[in-house]
């Protein structure tokens, strides 16, 4: 077979600072897909194109061309809305469980693909797979008729979806090249344009726990994400939110299932319903479904009771005990003051190396593994009051625990706490 | 065996535009001698290296590791003091066939190794192959013999030198890394060091019809080589020399052998003639032995002395009629005026395709194909008058040939053709 372009071709277009064209980005993803493009020559093209960028055409034609590489899933035939949301990943981010179940309350169906953890930020699907039963795997006629009936799925993505991304994420955890702004946004929204969700909401982390560290990144990062959505018709909107702490009050896996029960029932830590309820009044708003108030399903126990519903739907018991850790290790406050700083990145890693995370992909984790915080930052401590607790099934992690959380956790005399609003910005088209 | 660095770490250094340090490169290199270091790894790190560089110090630490992964010659106990060449490579660049005896004749052991040719520009050993019986295989005990007893020997590199360099090779040529020139000096340095030449001239050529097509980059690529040389005590100096026309009247292999007798006895180009004896004069002042002038030993006969006896010590008959191309074409001139372009390039790709060279390496080449050319820039032709004589062996070639050619050799009734020099510049440390 007579191919139109060459890989030395698309690749020193990129390194000389030009533009790729439709033709040559078609070509490099199929024959990437088809290994007619081999792994050296695509990790040259991604390092080039960390280092040298590309603009709004290349970056829409790369990411449709990844959606060429696989099946597209199609809710047009539902009878409501849907909206998905994404996150980009942070310590304590259970948001996906209370909020798809609230906003299937509020009538717009929710079909999230979700992952498994890698590293110091949790999986959904592993705080989820914490509960006895409950299954990730649907097949896609399952995972409709399940949009269907109960309004809300959580469930992992098919290797149908985007295998082009599937191989390209891989060869970019070990090349280095995993930060290019391009490739992330092309890599999050192929798969979510490919799910066929009808409006999307975006949640970039900034912070020391998130992927993005600074403001400006993150930003660039949404924008790109949003121009990627719109320009595939997907109504698609970001928020960027603070991750320099965890969200609410637990990391780990049944830990935050716990905690989001919490939140349907109408209690939960503060940050956590805001933001909750933040990204269910954007995901309304881009379904165009925005005539009931989300507070109001939280309040009147129907997001409680589709989450139930939901849980159900996929094998678990929502009435069932949540397992838990057998050791238990608390952290307490040495002096009087306020707490300045209890950083995510330091959390996160510490729940991670308790047994709630995994290293490699094949990796089990542990259910009850993780980290109570009983005190953000901003809140006053006395001597000897509990600060964390943590969780794990092995004791013996305990001193590496806390060893990541040396220094990272601050009660200062002085105070000197400044609280940063929970969401920074908005960015739509 | 565990590992002191690991890939994706020296990558993201380079990728930020760090320094890698002397540690990271012996490791990287090894690695990925060892196949512990990915291709794809590698080839991310090449394009990282190609966009951000190196400085002094990691070019050179970077040569010692590729010397270091694999033997070393050692000519100290010659009798006489060695001085080497290598030439960037150009079109009718002929230039080690005469040079290498003619610096012999005056005292200096020449150990030449050489490569086959690939794309436009031809290879030496596939000039010197064009005389039948002649081999380019020796084993190193067979070189060391004929430098004594002959003073000149070119002959393939073994696979001994640098295989690091070898394995790297080939994959920046897939890959859109060749122009990075940390990598073309330490590539090309490392296999002079690892081969033990005491002096080393280098002719890097300038031009359509060289890799550097500028005189800015050509001198950063002979800067940074004479320092790469420098600092591993091989006395080192380049010229940078005119590669815009082929060097000489003939562009092929027997072509080329038969151009190159005719400067060992006393004749030829004006052009080869100088840089032949520019390169001497160069080679025996780097190695310390310039109390000879080289055009004495052109003039009375010793060089061609050391030619005949080192073809006759590889196998060849240098009284062997040589081989010639069943087919030729004459190209005149169609008007009066003086030649203004004859452009390398051209005449390269034209030479190529009439099977003077190869496009994969496993291809074989033509011994009697190739250019002859009759007129040169700054020449006057007036109509019907022979410019180029094409020599191949069948007929088909021809075709693309002169398609390759077409615009590119000009004759002009206006003139306005400016001489430039043939050696540029000279860089030592």
């Amino acid at each position: 077979m007579s191919e139109p372009h060459d890989a030395v071709e698309v690749i020193t277009a990129k390194r000389d600072r030009g533009e790729l064209t439709d033709s040559q980005i078609d070509w490099v993803i199929d024959a990437y897909t088809r290994g007619v493009v081999a792994d050296e020559q695509m990790s040259a093209l991604a390092m080039a194109i960390l280092l040298n960028g590309m603009n709004r055409r290349e970056i829409a034609r790369w990411t449709r061309a990844m959606i060429a590489s696989g099946e597209r899933m199609d809710f047009t035939s539902l009878s409501r809305p849907t909206a998905d949301k994404h996150s980009t990943g942070g310590v304590g981010d259970k948001i996906t469980l209370p909020l798809a179940p609230l906003v299937a309350a509020c009538g717009v169906a929710v079909p999230q693909l979700s992952g498994r953890g890698l590293g110091h930020t949790g999986g959904t699907l592993d705080k989820l797979e914490s509960m006895p039963g409950w299954r990730a795997d649907l097949a896609n006629d399952e995972m409709l008729r399940q949009l269907e009936d109960v309004g809300a799925v959580i469930c992992a993505a098919g290797a149908g979806l985007a295998p082009a991304d599937k191989k390209l994420y891989a060869l970019r955890d070990v090349t280095g090249t995993v930060e290019a702004i391009p490739l992330i946004a092309s890599s999050i929204m192929s798969k979510k344009i490919a799910e066929g969700t009808g409006a999307l909401v975006l949640d970039v982390k900034v912070g020391s726990g998130a992927f993005m560290k600074d403001a400006g990144s993150a930003r660039e990062l949404a924008e790109t994400m949003v121009a990627l959505g719109t320009d595939a018709g997907v109504t698609t909107v970001a928020l960027l939110t603070n991750m320099g702490t965890p969200l609410g009050r637990t990391a780990g896996n049944a830990l935050e299932v716990a905690e989001s029960v919490e939140v349907l029932a109408g209690g939960g830590p503060r940050d956590v319903v805001e933001l909750t309820l933040a990204l269910a009044r954007e995901m309304l708003q881009a379904a165009d479904a925005d005539r009931v108030d989300p507070a109001d399903r939280l309040a009147d126990g129907s997001a409680m009771d589709v989450w139930r519903a939901m849980i159900r739907a996929q094998g678990g018991d929502p009435d069932a005990t949540l397992p838990t850790a057998r050791e238990t290790h608390v952290v307490t406050a040495r002096e009087s003051g306020v707490v300045t700083e209890l950083d995510a990145m330091a959390v996160g890693l510490a729940a991670w190396r308790l047994g709630a995370g995994r290293a490699r992909k094949e990796d089990p984790v542990q259910a009850g593994a993780g980290i109570e915080m009983h005190a953000k930052p901003g809140d006053t401590v006395t001597p000897g009051q509990p600060l964390l607790t943590l969780h794990t099934d092995e004791a013996e992690r305990f001193e590496r625990a806390l060893s990541a959380l040396d220094g990272h956790v601050v009660v200062s005399a002085e105070g000197g706490y400044e609280a940063v609003p929970l969401v920074i910005d908005r960015v739509a088209e």
